[in-house]
């Protein structure tokens, strides 16, 4: 699989943030992860499937979970709540799916569930993939998450 | 959508678990949950697409998932590892293999992801799903689990 196939995900949160929360979110050099873990403080993930299995996981450290959050609502949020959570899940929701159409122009056409979002201080997570796992940093005012995306062999 | 689908993915998790690492896993009651808000120490999150798309979570307590891993490796675990997260990543595949073939007999034929595995003392994992939400506790000798399952409506 052609590593590239991070970059619609990269456009993807760089075009939503800005569009949906008026966040200027610029990345890093995307990576080939050899280390199994991330690190954050809320993370969202959703399944993959179609032309390849996967999954996408953003995850976030709380300050900047925090000020996408706040700036979404229009209200300033300093911990998790049911509000929250459900702003990450749309973002989440949002941005995998500009990526799958971002993909689908290319003829690669992905199918998602629906997001599940995980909060707790410095979790790990982990993603159980044979194939590539692609990871891109990013800074934001408030600080920074990463967007991670892995992949099995087909089968 | 009957809520009755949960009962394929609670007898994959019995099955599975019985049948790869030896532990008998007790069900408690299916339950709709209206709280938004599981916690763990160690889950395992995979997506579902195809006939509904959505999201199933195992959810275990420390104790429980160190018991099943190392009955399952044959070798005692007390914390996360490399192997432990690869195993709980071969479970996962397994009970939502399992519980996708017991569904198509049905001809309700679901596709899965891959699974991502979080770890971090007592997280929370929340669906974000407009559709049911289902939950079946277990308890096995070493402690207790939760199998969750989600769907998004149709689109």
């Amino acid at each position: 699989m052609d590593v590239r196939i991070i970059n619609p995900f990269l456009a993807a949160a760089m075009h939503v943030l800005k569009t949906m929360a008026e966040v200027d979110a610029t990345p890093g050099k995307p990576f080939l992860k050899r280390d199994d873990v991330a690190v954050g403080d809320v993370s969202a993930i959703i399944g993959i499937t179609g032309a390849a299995k996967g999954s996408m996981a953003l995850i976030f450290t709380e300050p900047c979970i925090m000020g996408i959050a706040s700036n979404l609502l229009g209200e300033e949020f300093t911990t998790m709540s049911h509000d929250v959570r459900d702003a990450v899940g749309e973002l989440t929701n949002m941005i995998c799916g500009d990526a799958r159409r971002r993909l689908a122009e290319d003829g690669f056409v992905l199918q998602a569930g629906i997001p599940t979002i995980v909060a707790g201080k410095s979790h790990t997570i982990t993603h159980i993939a044979d194939g590539p796992r692609l990871a891109v940093p990013f800074e934001t005012a408030t600080g920074s998450f990463m967007v991670e995306v892995a992949f099995g062999r087909s089968d």
